[in-house]
């Protein structure tokens, strides 16, 4: 019982730094800024904050906090966002349209469940085993709302064509950067293991989400995997040599999507007068583009292609969460903690290993497209009741990134995290790392 | 010159008036409310607030007052409506995403520009009348906004599951009505003048649209007309006897418009559980359909299957100025002026004759459609440049709309002044007054 | 009873002839150019030749003739088109997905009603007034199909990227055509009347559609109409002087239509790599554009740009029935009989009327847009039931043209016919007649 | 050079075989039938037969055939399908709006390139290897065309409310069916391969498309496999228990998909007035459901829903081709050789094994949805040019379907052939065969 005492404690401290995490991540805010929804993907920071809590107050509170009463009846429907085991969703498309509740009305809904949440996690009995497995999925969950938050924000300031600021930077960051070679380690397979199996899920720092298990055996061939992402300058040059305009090089679906949108460059890039690249970046402004930072906002369907063009590929789920699992000592300064809000230049950052074999950022400045479907894994089994839509039925159409970017909580990546998305999407901080096959290392 | 100083002194106080008329009836906004645009229709309070600014700025200032400085140069962009003659405009759907400029920004635009204005009304020269009548036109734009502010809003608060109030309105107002019976008072026609001449441009209350002119001779049988609006309780009749199933009701389009948005009540009713019929007001929650009011948010489509299903038809353009001009004593209570926000009983209204042909509310309350598409007159010239852009570029495939309402200005409406919108369109306080032909009466 | 026989003669021979019109029409085609539906507007030939048969069999036979028993019990939903009074309709944009029935199927049908109709007129009886009414009705009805026809059919093989021919023209239409100076005709307004009273139901040569009357006054001022419509020289310059991106020229609605879809000539115009304009016509091919001819195939967006561009105005319907009232002896030359399939130059047709008012083609050749939306005339009423849906529910969005075309049958048109179309339509042999108040002929 | 002659009449055989065969399919239309498009993904037949054609023209023809000339210019651009390395192609949802060329002229154009093909089988030198490979695989995508060809066809023909047959079937099919109980076989797994190398691709029987290489070493658990395919009984189960309704037995996508089409059954089934199910199949009209019948014409979506339902799931692609591997003589009866057109029931099947492992219909009858996405394998290299296009271009956002159909040409399919369609696609004869992990045989 003291054990669990310690425990709770331990809890609450999380659940309080968590939550506050949220809400400072706000603070640069004008009140103007909480409502916006400017495309169907990125949600209002308001819709963030409230949603967070309505999971919290579903899968806790309202089951297992005796004499539990809403903050208002109607959240169960504006706040839940695709839980349909729950019950209706206001509709997504809409989410921008809600000017009521206002940011004072959702922050008091936060505070009358932050208290009751704390009560709940004082109290002993039936059902504790259960209460702090779902405390830890909830803030998990509000981690991975953090890192919307911010990416979506990124969208609503960035198609303002006053291109305002979200907070200042720190000072030099993408100051005096050198080029780190570009270089391919080779890596040895075999039959591996990947994935985890069901434990420590009462735990903060040792929790999985059910689509990284179980554990299981996976037959890998030897491969090369590339020492870092691939920068700005690199990418430009696939851009100034037509890739954009050679269908060979494209996915069919991706080729499609280009014409549509009159796509020809990452997201957030755009053309000045002189025909010089700047960027949007949340510092404000456009600046010119870093040759040396990673290429980032980029599609499943662009990196495809660009490694195509290269005549290598992307890397498969098992061949980065093989190399990402013998690293140690994760760089931290690669995650929002950091608070850069961009993705750094890798010379200058710490490599995440200090033998020869040096790669750069596998966690952290940007998610890496992985040329995987979002599948189960062998013999998965989402969670029980509404709680398992979290995750497997999103198993189709996607695929899946890994390594977290600077938008991610530090504390909430680990090498066997599985992130997902659409082939067109681009407004998170998604990256490229180029693999190839060992096979074709004599060959090329 | 005198008389000068003195006209620019009476349209200062004009001037003053009508824009801090716009403020005052943003007074009871949360910040949030300003941003809002819950469809495409529906421009946010901040839009109109900055739109009608950059209309005094664009056509005013930036003309005539020497040396002034834009308050903000992205604004001719992002504050053009449809004015293609002055340049690109930001696309209308994402008005309601734009965060920045804030609220406080806005509130400071206007203070600019008004502090411009004012200094321009100071000075004599050149250009003196031209700039005159452009103010002039320039108010009468911003009492057309503050009448789309009203209703804007409407939308954003009643499509809001939680029907949040606007403001609170007089008490009484739909208490203890009767009901005034229908009748049809009969009218001569003959060869009858309509429309007005140009005439008054520089002054506020003499002031016209181009579109009202020029005056002409149109020749008009005898007919009949309604001595006041459609009630709730006979557009339910309608309803129950299913108006909105029977196809040989509707026009073609109307047809189409119903089965593909699923419309069988006019907007803003719901059916509560029980089968009664509530409606949304700008007072606040949900409340039952009060049976003597008149009936209001319907289409053109509606209004036209509405008056074929009672053997009637709704009046034509002429027909209803014809009538409106022998009218005296306009009842000011009808108007946004008296703070209501929704039509009034007709039997709490003063009428607008005292003759034993009382008629009812054709002035206020609610627009009412006629059978007139929105077409030029004959002789009809707009302004020459962008302000020619006004209204003459809308005249295909809408309808004309007569008498204001609720949500208009006591001092913006007159006889000749023509509404338009699309036969879809059912966010304005819009109507239905019927008419006949006087050849069917005796057949009737 | 001698006289309803001789009636009943004529009115059969009507219907042969009429009906094996259709057919002939369709003699050029391949099977596989009866069933194709380009786009949604444009209907497959085969639909049209049993649509036409099922107006017979519905509102003739299954009422009119004892004992009647249907071809194919799913025709009568296969090939309603929009009589929501009759039944439900198979979906409009569905029209070319039906493989069945086969042509040989269509006209087995064609003959089974064929039959059924001359039994019918061979009969006296109750209700014989009724189904003589009827009959002439659906042989207008029958003709206005054949114009869509032919149309349609244009569509067809116009957007087909080998540009087959339908028919061959007759020689040296097109040759050696010589210009017609443009003039503006004074014209004498007043109290005039138009429209027709409802009369000569039973004579084919008589009849009237609904939307037609009732006869009535209207004011007209003074006012001057062009001799002859406008030509593609003419149009050409209009373009070449950025008549298509001046957007002060046009309606709003009109705008935003060419920008969306990408429109910067009459339909079935193409730039050949040299620049030069090209065109196709029924007779196959792409021919250099003939300057003399009158430019066809414009929407009304189109037209009323045009016309604003030269400073005049297309005319109101009643200006346009005014004059063609007052011409005698139309020029059948330019009608479907004379399978032409194109309009003429001016220089190669008869004038209608020999006075030194000389005016060129009001009738045949090219529809004429009006400025006049498609409203009911004072005192309109439409046919009871199902038939009354023929008019009278399009009279929203849509502007009236006057006067035939080149794929009107000749004995179907006259001065008081109203032909209504979308502003945006333009796969109809459309063209263009200036006019412009009379008021305006010193201002100038 | 004599093996050389030989293999080319053994080539030249197969390639008249093959031709003839597309043709003998269309055997039983009418002349209408042969250019109806019903959806976007459903080609006419004619476009079938002409694509094919161009594939052999512009990948052997062109290239190899010295002085060859292109039958008519614009099928280049008309007939190509999507081979961006090619050129532009005619948007594939007006495939059906072109009338022309004929079927005759189809027809033509079919005579001319396979004239051109014999005599370049004919000959020796250069690029023989090529020549020889290419038609090879011109021959399989033939067959391709081929299943296409019935499948849109019966979407045509399925659509039309007069549910014509295609052609009449052997009579008693579908008679006095049994059922064969369903039982899960237990399957070894471990370190298996899978796949094929690059080889064979001279021989017709050896072919493999590049998709099914190269061959690799994957881990495989032990699993269970279902003796045979899902009845339409055990799926209307799923139905009548409310699966349609239950979202959290679908994917995400899926539920999305179901709400905004209101799909509540597989393609081609109907409820009658007095509420029994009745089915479209190619013999016409539309018959009871039969129960015995593998249901066909599902989704991956409802697969998927159907299989989470029991409890179990959908084999990967190596489970099922693992077992497909080790059986021996496949049953030719469930292809299109048997010209059944619908599958069979399991009882009227021969099972693809002697043992007391009997496992029905794993080739032919419906193609059967695995859980994979379709991905390329270890090592996978399309083919170098606008070949290449062929396969790899489709590698996301698609399911992976295994074993062919009743609409598949026998000598087509092989253990390692890969077919893949969207998840929503429910136009092919797809079914569901049940899998689950070994480990979940004691669980459960």
């Amino acid at each position: 019982m003291a054990e669990n005492a310690l425990q709770a404690g331990l809890l609450a401290d999380h659940f309080r730094r968590v939550r506050a995490r949220s809400e400072d991540l706000c603070e640069p805010l004008a009140i103007e800024d909480y409502g916006v929804q400017p495309i169907e993907d990125a949600s209002p920071p308001k819709w963030h904050l409230a949603h967070t809590t309505w999971f919290f107050e579903t899968f806790l509170l309202t089951p297992y906090l005796d004499g539990y009463r809403a903050f208002d009846e109607a959240f169960a429907y504006l706040f839940n966002s695709y839980y349909n085991g729950v019950g209706e969703q206001f509709p997504r498309p809409l989410r921008g349209t809600l000017s009521r509740p206002t940011v004072d009305e959702v922050m008091a809904y936060r505070r009358h469940v932050d208290e009751g949440i704390e009560e709940l996690l004082d109290r002993e009995g039936n059902g504790r085993a259960e209460v702090v497995s779902r405390v830890v999925l909830g803030l998990h969950h509000e981690q991975q709302h953090q890192e919307l938050l911010v990416t979506d924000l990124k969208v609503n300031l960035g198609l303002n064509p006053l291109r305002p600021a979200y907070r200042d930077v720190p000072a030099g960051v993408h100051a005096a950067a050198l080029d780190v070679p570009l270089e391919m380690r080779s890596q040895v397979g075999g039959l591996v293991e990947m994935g985890r199996d069901e434990s420590g899920g009462t735990d903060f720092h040792e929790f999985m989400f059910d689509n990284e298990g179980p554990r299981h055996r996976v037959y890998l061939d030897d491969f090369d995997l590339a020492n870092r992402p691939i920068t700005n300058a690199e990418y430009l040059e696939f851009i100034d040599e037509g890739g954009y305009r050679e269908p060979l090089l494209w996915l069919s679906e991706g080729w499609s999507w280009l014409q549509t949108f009159d796509i020809g460059a990452p997201m957030y890039w755009r053309r000045d007068r002189s025909g010089g690249w700047m960027e949007y970046r949340l510092s404000g402004g456009e600046a010119a583009l870093d040759p040396h930072s990673p290429v980032t906002h980029v599609s499943y369907f662009e990196a495809d292609a660009f490694a195509r063009w290269t005549g290598m590929r992307l890397p498969t789920e098992v061949e980065w969460e093989t190399v990402a699992s013998r690293r140690r000592g994760v760089d931290r300064d690669g995650f929002v903690d950091a608070q850069r809000f961009h993705p750094r230049p890798s010379s200058t950052c710490a490599a995440s290993d200090s033998s020869d074999e040096v790669i750069h950022q596998l966690f952290g400045d940007c998610w890496e497209w992985t040329q995987s479907a979002y599948s189960p894994y062998p013999g998965y089994r989402p969670i029980e009741g509404a709680l398992g839509e979290y995750n497997g039925k999103f198993m189709a159409s996607q695929q899946v990134l890994r390594g977290g970017s600077c938008a991610t909580p530090a504390d909430h990546i680990r090498a066997t995290y599985r992130n997902f998305f659409y082939p067109k999407d681009r407004w998170q901080f998604t990256g490229i790392r180029l693999a190839k096959d060992a096979a074709s290392r004599t060959r090329t």
